[in-house]
């Protein structure tokens, strides 16, 4: 059977192979991709983010756990840029497969970047689509919310809760600013510790000085992974955003991550054939060159080229 | 006078405007930035990053003012992409620029994206162009180091001092691992508390079993920035690090950081170029939509349109 048929099929070694290539050269799995796109938007995508050691981890291995036994194949695609340079994101792998490693039913997949801008995004739609079409529902994709590139890949899920964690430093304060707007549940994990009930009245006191968004009100919700607690508040606070959201709200987030994913995609091909047809060999190297020992500036360089650009 | 020969003579407001400009849009700053390029590449850029809660803003403080205490006229550009959303980063600039508000040597930005992919290294890029046209030496580049895109703006320093503290969670090992290839220094910041002998430990023995770089082996330096405690040292670490790189070192770099320049603009202006002359008006609506409700896969409708790219 052909690896396409296999993956539809719920085979999880075409599935495995079907994301390495979509993750180490988008353009090998282009095929593929075109081929199950037809079968894809079914899944429910959950983000999940926030900043590092908020216990991203714990929460999900819970989530995964609650989702099974409802019977659903969970996958999870964790968004790693940290390890882009140290391949590390394998090892986490392994590490985090062993506690659902004889579960069938589950598939957790992290990525890294290899280096490119916006192949991170790219990368882990084409993920998303995959399990999608594979049958797995709940997709949820794990990302850690700092940078543009990771609040662009949880502005893609059709609901995102945000986890924070008390007795983090002064920095914390901007993060909350920032995923303010893509955040739909708010989760304080680790909230046996001193300082949960700070988070909860900032949270709730920013919440209440926000202007009103064209969701619900996000709710705040507490646990403690490790023990389990809170776990089921969650997930039931997911399906309630969800219901309350509405398929109005739904259909138009499926559009933005329509527009998200085309962007992406035409950055990263573009770039690749105007190099290839106009700078082909050493020219690229010289340009770069002339940028470095100022013979040329980098705005000139780009309109001179861009300048010569059409579309037949 | 113009705004070019006043920011090169070293006019606050000119040099405030410019980097408004090129922060909003590339496009309107670019004449600026092309006529002052030929007066860039003096300054040293050093990069402090880390991540959220680190004390990286504390300990770029005391830096600036050992800097100034040298006579130098110092500039920060703090990338702050978690401010995205909300301009929060407009209001950080005030709350800092109160420390150094009566120094005119001394120039602070904060930089936002506007939630394009790769817009964050192409801002942040011409800031440090205009500072350095401006006469600004050392240009800090201060960013928080967890995404692809905030990784990628750190690399483009002459050196990069990452800044870690005790205490963190598990997350700190992968970003540790990440990060390893980009730190010419580490910093153990916050030193005063219980254990940083540890962290000290963990990068002393990640120091030993990594692979030989091309530049000298990073040193790890302690410090508590409120009580101003081991400032001087990194500073000194600093300058001996940029001598023992050598010149050789500095041009690689050089030319790394216009490749990198050059890619981003090429990439943000491209898309823009080919959007418009390929799918004006409706037509890149429609083409979303056509996503969206599954008729046409992204990928089919990149090529298409990739493969009508010509170069004159």
């Amino acid at each position: 059977m052909e690896l396409v048929e296999r993956l539809i099929a719920g085979d999880e070694r075409a599935l495995a192979r079907a994301i390495s290539t979509a993750e180490n050269d988008g353009s090998g799995a282009a095929e593929v991709l075109r081929r199950i796109f037809p079968k894809t938007g079914r899944a429910t995508v959950v983000g999940i983010t926030g900043p590092p050691g908020a216990g991203k981890s714990s929460l999900v291995d819970r989530l995964i756990t609650r989702y099974r036994s409802a019977g659903n194949k969970v996958a999870v695609v964790a968004v790693d840029p940290s390890s882009a340079f140290s391949g590390g994101a394998f090892l986490g792998d392994r590490i985090r497969m062993q506690q659902h490693a004889t579960d069938r039913g589950v598939f957790i997949r992290s990525m890294a970047t290899r280096g490119q801008l916006g192949g991170l995004s790219r990368a882990s739609g084409d993920a998303v689509d995959l399990f999608d079409a594979a049958g797995y529902d709940p997709v949820i994709l794990e990302t850690v919310g700092v940078g543009q590139d990771e609040i662009d890949v949880a502005r893609s899920a059709d609901v995102v809760a945000v986890v924070l964690v008390p007795g983090m430093g002064d920095d914390i304060q901007a993060i909350k600013a920032g995923i303010l707007e893509i955040a739909n549940l708010f989760v304080v994990n680790k909230a046996d510790r001193p300082g949960a009930d700070r988070v909860v009245a900032d949270l709730e006191s920013m919440l209440s000085l926000a202007p009103p968004g064209d969701g619900p009100r996000p709710e705040i919700l507490c646990t403690v992974a490790p023990r389990d607690e809170g776990i089921d508040e969650v997930v039931a606070g997911i399906a309630r955003y969800l219901e309350s959201a509405g398929t109005a709200r739904r259909e138009r987030l499926r559009r933005e991550r329509s527009e998200t994913r085309f962007l992406a995609l035409l950055r990263e091909r573009l770039t690749g054939r105007v190099l290839e047809l106009a700078l082909a060999g050493d020219r690229f190297d010289a340009t770069v060159r002339a940028i470095a020992e100022r013979r040329i500036d980098p705005y000139s360089a780009v309109d001179d080229l861009v300048r010569r650009v059409e579309v037949r």
